[in-house]
């Protein structure tokens, strides 16, 4: 059998930013998002956009959040993002209008290629449609779309597209009822 | 079919603190809670009681302990709050003596009504019952009543009340066999 | 039914370092490993190595890692411990070399005994071989010995060894395909 070979690994990923800015953003993150400090989120969209990111309006930042490249991520109108979410957006994250990620859960967009030597990074996007609410502490893997007004509940962990206006549970989730709004 | 609208939200929630009180307990529980530097059991259990809970003898408190509102939180004699343990409690939550909640386990107590265009705040009270033990990374859900020396087991999630001296494991958690203790 | 209590519980577990070493490495933990403000790695491996854990070449330690007890870790050359990864080393943890534990992941080596009313600790070591990838917010538990190039996909919960070369997956974690490594 072959072996991994983690020296032989090489970041490949294009990361869309000059090391001054990626350095600034690393610090603004750690001091205005990972803590509880500043609650407010107006301080927050405002160093978002000027990072890069498309923010609508009356966005909620809860505090603790974790995001990784803000010029790599789009935020709908009143769409909130709840404590201690992980955006960890390697690749392009897209959150549409009026959605909730609810605490601690975690958007994965960086995957590993294990069947090689080399242990390749691999990045897929993900996008998040109108109305969907990613549940308390559920994870969206890369490369996953959750269309419109798809639900994901606590602690579920979403491997392939989730479809519009359907509940999904467990790990892996899997689909359950639909979604009536009235 | 209908779309979400999280402009319509409002909260409805009874938090049952004064704007002040809640101001001093959120930033309590940063300095004090949240983080590791006081590993000392004793004056985060002085700080609960002065905030409202009812905090009973040899309770203790581990490092980086997340906790909502302490006027809605009850700790009974010897019970244990293990690291990184997060007690979200929007609505009561009631634990009983010889508990241990273990570390990163969350205590989930809020909930949105995915029916509604306006995606209301639903809450309900977790019941965490004498000599239960939730394991590491678990999960109980909101108005989930765990009864008298169940097990959640490891990274589980309790969606449903837990049966007296049961072990329930998976996501979601599942009876399996007794407890029978010697 | 008997009853636990947690009064009559008593440590037994052997720390094997000084009181002195083990507030040292607690505020060394905290100030170095625990937050995201220095990314660098060699300054961690440094202090890891003098508190008595054995650290191979080219090791990557991310941000906000979390480490119990130095003296009972030892990782190999090209290993890597991501982001947010949770040591919890009460018992030995053995890394080889080329492995890599992605981001949130937690290895857990505590238990308790709950068949008994003094709840006692119980702990076991977790050895993770050469060239095993465990995912993101994966699970090890206690007693656990991931061979050589096993993969633990992410968020999955590994209760049981891992074979050689194969993927496993979900909450407890099951034997899927066979990694195979071009």
């Amino acid at each position: 059998m072959k072996q991994v070979n983690n020296a032989l690994y090489k970041t490949t990923i294009h990361i869309g930013a000059s090391k001054l800015k990626q350095v600034l953003w690393y610090y603004t993150d750690i001091l205005f998002f990972n803590n509880s400090l500043l609650p407010f989120s107006g301080i927050k969209v405002f160093f978002l956009r000027a990072f890069g990111a498309t923010v609508g309006k009356q966005v909620v930042i809860k505090p603790a959040v974790k995001i990784k490249y803000p010029w790599k991520l789009k935020i709908g109108n009143y769409s909130w993002i709840g404590e201690q979410v992980w955006i960890d957006n390697l690749d392009n994250i897209t959150i549409g209008k009026s959605v909730c990620i609810s605490q601690g859960a975690f958007l994965l967009t960086g995957n590993h290629n294990y069947k090689k030597v080399t242990f390749d990074l691999i990045t897929a996007p993900i996008v998040i449609e109108e109305g969907v609410w990613i549940g308390a502490s559920a994870i969206v893997c890369p490369g996953v779309i959750c269309k419109t007004h798809a639900v994901l509940s606590v602690a579920s962990v979403a491997t392939k597209n989730l479809e519009p206006y359907f509940i999904y549970k467990g790990n892996p989730a899997i689909k359950t009822v639909e979604r009536i709004i009235h």
